[in-house]
């Protein structure tokens, strides 16, 4: 595929790490509401995929905006907007939320952070939940405030990010939780840091609110991160396949709904709970999903996939290819599709073509690892 | 600036002409609506600008989306949205309409086609309307159909759009009124085509519905236009800031009202019709804007904007330089600022800080041309 350069402005948001990024060997960007996300580091793509999964990476992610809903009736806001049972939830835990539509279509899937009962956070994916949130609450006449806050989060990921992070922050930080958050000092400065993170190397968020503590920390990152063969990286198209780290706007959008999606765990739908698309869920449940998220393996060495490829079964067009890549672990290009009905079956045998050459793959269950 | 390259994926959604344009000598992408969007073609930014002034250009712009509000509460749903009174609107007329939330806080600027009266599309810039749509209709409990139907534009601007889709449609299509849009027949399919488009050169936009149709008719727009050197072209930084067509997310958004940004016409204050922000909006014509959308001009060759510069007076803060580019036509370059009061005023002596560099410019009012 040409490279194509991306055309500057305003419109598509820097970060306050853009300046530092583009010095340190950035290659390639993709843009996510509405903001730039470095997409590439140099060196080649399986050996950014080793070292995330050997060393540390500082991750610049600021375009996983934050969608603040706070006020009286931000609780119940919230859970209107996900599938997911929130009536339990507590202060100080990251809970990961299908975000639906009373149709049940997927409007996002963020990390909704409690940080009250009447202040949330929204960690999201690329669409812009606030106008739906807004939109909710106007026609509900809840008594909100729903903003974006300036929060510009730096993710520390790989299985050496808890000794760098310890190193900064002390031993406390290590006995956060996965999907704990806490507040941590770094010189004075109070930061919101979550064990979380987009791969499942191991790692935190740090929701930056203070920009100027948030680039010190960042340059103390790498001074401090040298012995750990820290580098600057950002969210990996190898390991979020590898692992189904499931990407919204590539592998499931508006018009699929939790069920098919493998979101079961996330869809109470026996809970009292209130919450949009829950009648619509149930129906769903009933009869059935009539296409569902699976794995595909293929005998290829590479791929290059720039939008949905058609997967067939003989002449009949059975699904769809989303994501896919190269993966050195299987040594074959791995993906991830949707699959109709009755063919989302592990084993099934299937077909893409490229460049006009069939290519032979087999559905399997994700993620791969 | 360095040049960095897209990454490609399914979620930066290809248009059916993409296979197309990567043949035609384009040079830079941005992202629009989560779409892949041409930003740049062979020549230079003044040759392609001098081309689009005396002749033709086709334009793949099928990231201007459209969302489809149908049903029988549609005409009250899409007047909730807007500050323009849209009761006397009529059929096969399109209606440029801010839409604003409940503090007045631009949401998006689209091109409202009322294609009857309950039956709408909104042709939008770049933010997630359907979900801020869905929101209150869901709120609301209105009934209405929401959708982003499949339709990709594809824009004929420039003065010799005219003989050029006269020659394809038909003496018909010449008398489109400004802003009117009607089905035009090609080859056996109907195309509502509008007179409009994103440039003051005058022209047309196809809005395709049938893709193999559409694909057919931007082939054959390139072989009948040959005798009016027709080229491939895009929204032109030149021509849009020299005519103030302001751009949603790089001239306003959210943190701005309509009567900050000279839309003034557009907003309604005083018919009885329902809409959001109208006692806000009420409260700041009373009290008056306290800030506004301006021109600035300033004696520099050149100008590469990639987020917004801060405009001072003095040491002291009073706006910010939002688009800005090299204009041709005024040998000098040219901008798009907000303003704040009370600098706003017409030959205001403003300076910028480019590598650390102060440059004085002077206010002026928009359009510049």
């Amino acid at each position: 595929m040409t490279q194509i350069p991306i055309a500057r402005a305003k419109r598509l948001r820097s970060t306050p790490y853009t300046s530092r990024i583009e010095k340190q060997g950035l290659t390639s960007y993709t843009i996510y509401n509405h903001m730039l996300l470095p997409a590439g580091f140099e060196g080649t793509l399986e050996e950014t995929y080793n070292h995330l999964k050997k060393d540390v990476q500082v991750w610049d992610v600021a375009a996983e905006r934050q969608v603040e809903i706070s006020g009286e009736d931000s609780a119940e806001l919230v859970q209107l907007m996900t599938c997911r049972d929130l009536s339990k939830s507590k202060d100080g835990i990251c809970y990961y939320c299908p975000i639906i539509d009373d149709q049940a279509g997927l409007i996002n899937d963020p990390i909704v952070l409690r940080i009250n009962q009447n202040k949330w956070w929204l960690s999201i994916a690329d669409s812009d939940v606030i106008l739906f949130a807004k939109g909710l609450a106007i026609g509900k006449n809840y008594k909100v405030n729903i903003i974006e806050p300036n929060v510009d989060i730096m993710a520390v990921q790989g299985p050496k990010s808890f000794a760098l992070m310890e190193k900064i922050f002390g031993k406390t930080i290590t006995e956060l939780k996965f999907f704990g958050f806490d507040y941590f000092d770094f010189k004075g400065t109070k930061h919101l840091i979550a064990r979380s993170g987009w791969s499942k190397q191991g790692g935190y968020e740090i929701y930056v609110e203070n920009t100027e503590s948030g680039l010190e920390l960042y340059d103390y990152l790498f001074d401090v991160g040298k012995e750990f063969n820290v580098k600057p990286g950002c969210p990996h198209l190898i390991e979020r396949i590898e692992s189904a780290l499931l990407s919204y706007g590539n592998d499931f959008d508006l018009n699929d709904n939790p069920l098919e999606c493998g979101f079961e765990k996330f869809v109470n739908l026996d809970s009292d709970v209130k919450f949009l698309g829950k009648e619509k869920l149930k129906e769903i449940r009933a009869i059935g999903v009539s296409k569902k998220l699976m794995g595909v393996k293929f005998n290829l060495d590479k791929i290059s996939l720039a939008k949905a490829i058609d997967i067939n079964v003989g002449s009949k067009r059975i699904g769809e290819l989303r994501s896919a890549v190269y993966s050195p672990t299987f040594n074959q290009v791995i993906g991830i599709a949707m699959i109709d009905k009755p063919y989302f079956e592990i084993d099934t045998s299937v077909e893409i073509k490229i460049d006009n050459d069939t290519k032979t793959g087999t559905i399997c269950s994700i993620p791969f690892i």
